[in-house]
């Protein structure tokens, strides 16, 4: 068997997130099936902000409800706060996805609080899910925004990134995510910065990937995180998450190519991709007014491509 | 002095020879000396393919006799057969680019002629080369086309490729290229691909790289040939280059891309990223109606991007 990638679908919450146009519920739960159906394992499903922020996420109780009723799929939400957390925990979702900066202008920025006052509430959040008895309480995640740069500060150092992953290991987070929020990645950096980080916080912490395909060298990125160990991607169906400041930049690597590249690197993804391309036209549907990315999407898969199950298989 | 790596502009051959409308002989120009004017320092400029064929070229002689009166550019062409390389040699173009398909089926369609009639007129080529004098003669490049996989005959062997560079190299020519012509090409099969073409044919032939972004795996492509030690890139301004019969599908890598990354990853491409993304607006002008792609031109370049000299210099 082909070692396995996980490729996470992040499309219903950071790819939508920005986009004025609400998805209709209906349409993100058939969004989320036909995921599922092309063999996408892990979905973050919505975010738990306060609905008056971010109408697109005011029905995420009953898509988290209804994810939560289809077998074998991880139901993933993003939670900015205790408050989201609680909401989530309630619900029963699988895992829940915090956020911090390590640029403190651009975690200043974005959720108006310092990192100390971020990393104290992400504390305040690990403790009040230790009170869950371990067969209901959801996985902590902690993913580091900025880790490779930032719009606002720039250059963002390698040990500060290491140290708020130390920080975040001790506070008790089962897994951490590398972000490279805005596309300033590169593969030296990636193979630099992953290696150092899963040094610092040992092996029984799931460490993953989020990148954005800003800048172009998303999928350059992914192959080298892959170099150095990492099986754990964010990807977006379509590389919807572009960012409202950079018009026409794409957004977050697109699933179906960040999926074509780890079967044709030889890892097991689980995932159809002709069936995980036709999934696209629900999210046509729902957006019609976006720009969809892709390149497997419009080339199609080479002649004679086999799955790297298929090939180890033969 | 950080290490160079030589992106070469392809965008005024294999860019535009599949678009009908034809760009005028003045912007083509214009389009020249804004990339060199950027630091581009060498221009395949045109194809010596008869003018009927491909109304395209029918300014052929024009355009390579203007470029070759811009100074430190290294102008090179196209060239069919043999007919090619007499104009072309006339001209006292500095290299001369030849094709064969490794891939039999890709050869026959692309050229009507089988693989082994083309090595024959490349022999030809070659022997009608030597009879000028070595400080006027064109330097000979053989690209070595769906060298990673061929849309009519799905997989191409390695062994296959390595033979061709070997019966090449044999002929004598200056350079050899590896082209993924159709994006069938992964960072793995980079990797081992040119390893093997560079043990095959020694250190004294330079070793291009000629790739195509069509399933989204151009920019880690390139990542993955310079960990192995490629120098020479060819590239499109705008990834112009897109196949006729994949509609929306990229073209060849864009340039502008695959500057940033050789220069995030600390390599010298002597390229001004910021001219080069203003020399757009000349394709622009002359193809209102192609898709131009390209990141970084939409993103901008990251806040405090240092290019790799300066870097190396603080």
């Amino acid at each position: 068997m082909a070692e396995f990638i996980e490729v996470r679908e992040v499309g219903l919450r950071d790819g939508i997130q920005n986009i004025k146009t609400v998805v209709p519920t209906d349409l993100k739960l058939a969004w989320i099936k036909a995921e599922v159906a092309a063999g996408v394992r892990d979905i973050e499903v919505c975010s738990f902000v306060p609905p008056k922020l971010l109408p697109q996420f005011a029905d995420a109780e009953e898509v988290t409800r209804r994810a939560l009723g289809i077998p074998s799929l991880t139901v993933a939400a993003l939670m900015p706060n205790l408050k989201g957390a609680e909401r989530g925990a309630a619900l029963g979702v699988h895992r829940l996805d915090y956020v911090v900066s390590v640029s403190e202008g651009h975690n200043l920025n974005n959720v108006r609080r310092s990192t100390a006052e971020s990393l104290a509430d992400l504390q305040r959040i690990a403790e009040f899910l230790k009170t869950i008895p371990a067969e209901k309480r959801p996985r902590l995640l902690c993913g580091l925004a900025t880790s490779f740069g930032c719009t606002i500060e720039g250059n963002v150092p390698h040990d500060r990134v290491v140290s708020f992953a130390e920080q975040v290991a001790a506070i008790g987070v089962d897994e951490i995510a590398l972000a490279d929020t805005v596309g300033f990645g590169n593969p030296n950096a990636i193979r630099t910065l992953f290696t150092r980080v899963r040094k610092a916080i040992g092996q029984n912490i799931v460490l993953a990937a989020h990148f954005h395909d800003t800048r172009g060298l998303g999928i350059a990125n992914v192959a080298a995180a892959i170099d150095v160990g990492v099986r754990h991607f964010d990807a977006s169906l379509c590389g919807l998450g572009g960012c409202p400041f950079a018009p026409g930049a794409t957004g977050n690597i697109v699933t179906e190519d960040v999926v074509f590249l780890a079967e044709a690197l030889g890892f097991n993804t689980g995932i159809d991709l002709e069936k995980l391309v036709a999934a696209r036209k629900i999210v046509q549907e729902a957006l019609p007014n976006e720009a969809l990315y892709g390149q497997v999407a419009k080339a199609g898969l080479p002649k004679g491509f086999a799955y790297a199950d298929a090939r180890k298989a033969a």
